[in-house]
């Protein structure tokens, strides 16, 4: 039985705000918990970028019985103007609100701490850090993004026991189970972007959309392609998503010019033999692409995990062994010499998924 | 809280089981408690081949009060004699308890249900089935070996998220940390025998014994030498434990007898360039070994598994990637062409052991 205190109202604030993860774009996931004399009195949770956020949507519900109330937000409210949607703090104010309990500090250098500092200064009591990892987890992509306006990028990879993403005739359908593969795509609708090589292009030619029992949002589909390679006939161009192709300055500018023609957008990213994965990023950054989900064969993965540039890992293991000489492996990058500086996770943890496990973790320095 | 009912009794009598786990050989660990008008009178835990049952220690301690008692025991009560010890049935018989609560029935085929016929002639009430998979698990060792005549084997190994069991330069300690290896060891005194390939002694130059806080029980130390090609000061053979060779019948026969001068037994399993793994397998269970932990490399788990010798697996996965590049593989062995034909586990489970995860299955068909 939850007992009545500020952790349970902040939690229910914190399940609206993860209900709507996947649909604010580049914005934090927020939800807001008003209370009065012992009632919910307002709910509300950020549900799209450029409407109204958790406060506003609460307070809405509120109406008069926002004054002398406590709110509950999961995130420090907003203080600055020239944006989609005028500062919450203000309207805390202006109803009246009399306590507001805040789980997370804003990352976003614009906010951060002047919203708490705001509320205070109008004679509003403020307590903050309540459940503040939870929320922070649950921004996790938001977080980095809005400090460094690069990608958040979640590797995500379905290998057997012995780390293996195909047999050694290159067979590889299906390796995990049907509610892993229901969880990938519940994934795909909680990024922006979703990323693949050319060799998966040429050897599955997969849509690349989120196909679930209910309708999801679909990421926009970017392929690393240094050379445009793809075929003009591949899924991925079929316009029932966006699609990005990043692609070396040397690809032929004719089919560029081809390929969006059909509604592909072309980045070049380097003009070396392989695409710049470090300057792709900081493009699809300025593109608004605020979080990756990398599904990529051995070779991208391994080439991303080099760079620097995966924040977290999901490896769904099958319970199944396909033995070791030349089975593909889910990394295939030339790895360390000692055991010791081989690239390590942090804050790993494992969840069942039918017959399978996924096991996620965020690699060491990011 | 405990309530106390028929499963608290025998949850008790399945810890005490569990504590000797490990020091009763080819034998089961059983535990047996006693308990009369809502009192328990007597605990015994069968300890040692040779020495008392469970039942008889349980009654020994409770002396009178056994009269009209109910006795919970984890394996049905042995009836057969010509054995270490005299048929427990006929001592609870003849101590006039009044029922027997029997969690599974002992598939030792001269036992397998007639423990539980004969008390039911002599007028005692029996109930059986009560926590049974619990019981079962307890003695998946025994189960196997005295039906089969072979010895249970648990292949062990530690490696990364990636299935290395080393860098691609060879080196690989460590990979898993403190606790995962004091689980190892753990394991070793739960097997009666620890089978690692001559590729691991010239490698590593192990000694293969358990090493704990506290003393535990060394496992014979068995060797796969097809060609008895084991060092002669190799630490194995440095009599802190049994030591048995495999080899083929082609092994030199004065090499034999140098290392047998040591102290070592050498086993004959086959004539080939390779040891019969199966062959060898028959031979351990005659000499009385019944259960085998296989800490192998690649090579020799590879060959057990496709062998169909491997009745258990126990994965410790360290969370670090190595990449896939040249880097040993847990499993080298000529996989299957379709992933739907690969190695499937079944009953998969883990555990967290300090920052790493064992995963625990047995392959389909064993």
């Amino acid at each position: 039985m939850d007992l009545l205190n500020d952790e349970t109202y902040m939690r229910l604030a914190l399940n609206m705000a993860g209900g709507a993860s996947g649909q604010t774009g580049v914005n934090p996931v927020v939800g807001c918990v008003v209370v009065n004399e012992g009632r919910v009195v307002g709910l509300g949770a950020h549900l799209r970028r450029g409407e109204g956020h958790a406060e506003v949507n609460a307070l809405n519900m509120a109406g008069a019985h926002a004054k002398g109330a406590t709110a509950y937000v999961t995130l420090e409210p907003c203080s600055h103007t020239g944006k989609l949607t005028p500062p919450c703090c203000e309207r805390l104010i202006a109803e009246g609100v009399s306590r507001v309990v805040v789980a997370a500090t804003d990352p976003n250098p614009r906010v951060s701490g002047r919203g708490i500092e705001r509320l205070r200064q109008a004679g509003i009591q403020v307590d903050t850090g309540l459940l503040e990892s939870e929320s922070t987890a649950l921004n996790e992509k938001f977080n980095k993004y809005i400090v460094h306006g690069v990608p958040f990028v979640t590797l995500k990879t379905a290998m057997t026991m012995d780390g293996r993403i195909a047999t050694r005739t290159g067979h590889s359908r299906w390796i995990t189970g049907e509610q892993s593969r229901e969880a990938v795509h519940t994934l795909r609708h909680k990024h922006q972007g979703i990323m693949v090589g050319i060799g998966t292009i040429k050897a599955d030619d997969p849509e690349l959309t989120t196909r679930l029992s209910v309708p999801g949002l679909h990421p926009a589909r970017i392929v690393v392609d240094a050379k445009l390679a793809i075929p003009e006939d591949a899924r991925v161009l079929n316009g029932e998503a966006d699609t990005i192709l990043l692609a070396s300055e040397r690809a032929d500018a004719g089919k560029a010019d081809r390929l969006e023609a059909k509604g592909a957008k072309v980045l070049r990213c380097g003009d070396g033999d392989r695409v710049d994965l470090t300057k792709a990023m900081a493009l699809l950054g300025e593109m608004g692409i605020g979080s990756i989900l990398l599904e990529g064969g051995g070779v991208l993965n391994g080439a991303m995990l080099k760079a620097g540039l995966v924040d977290k890992m999901m490896l769904f293991y099958a319970p199944i062994i396909v033995g070791g000489e030349g089975a593909p492996s889910a990394f295939a990058f030339e790895g360390p010499e000692k055991m010791s500086e081989a690239l390590r996770l942090n804050r790993v943890s494992m969840e069942r998924f039918g017959d399978d496990w996924c096991m996620t973790g965020y690699p060491e320095g990011n």
